[in-house]
């Protein structure tokens, strides 16, 4: 057994494909089909992520108890290119020396780019 | 870039390491410290999940945006063995032709064991 996708429900479901099959560079398994997609790593090396629309009046009371924390060996990069795709900036105090940093992506679910070593 | 890990904000801390660990096969990366710990597939396939513990004031109000699908070609041996391990039965109705089985984590956390084809 292993996790082999994880399921976001979605509000703007087409935005959030295009985000995050750009921002992870993963490819639909089939085409989206009924508010469902299916995206995987074209590589096969990392889980997949399901995107299943869901009505507005579906909308999340307070926070989510799970989120991705992305790893990167260029942080910095990314974090630039992610805001491009779409992303946004989360208001967060950052202590010294943290490794991550946090964006929401365009359905507000909060996220980490985390920087792992170049090595 | 990819996804690094799934982190879960977790109540019940030792009972989601000892659940999560189990369900998976996953090992500590480091021991857990201060609430917090990263568990990794030791074949190193398999993205990792990370426990971060939170106050129960914090506990979500509504549901999650995000859940696992667990893929497995023994979804009924597995959901045997998930039982045992803490998990619990979410009420759900079923289509015919359903491929999933929904169960809750001890934190409540909803997630679906997934039948694949077991060619």
């Amino acid at each position: 057994m292993k996790i082999g996708s994880v399921v976001i429900d979605c509000i703007n479901f087409d935005k959030m494909l295009a985000f995050w099959r750009e921002a992870l560079h993963y490819v639909p398994r089939r085409p989206a089909l009924g508010g469902w997609v299916v995206l995987r790593d074209p590589d096969g090396r990392n889980t997949n992520i399901s995107l299943n629309q869901v009505l507005p009046s579906e909308k999340l009371v307070g926070r989510n108890w799970l989120h991705f924390d992305l790893y990167t060996k260029d942080q910095s990069g990314e974090v630039v290119r992610l805001l491009k795709l779409g992303a946004t900036r989360h208001p967060q105090e950052y202590d010294p020396g943290d490794d991550f940093i946090v964006l929401e992506d365009p359905d507000g679910n909060l996220f980490c780019v985390v920087q792992i070593p170049a090595s």
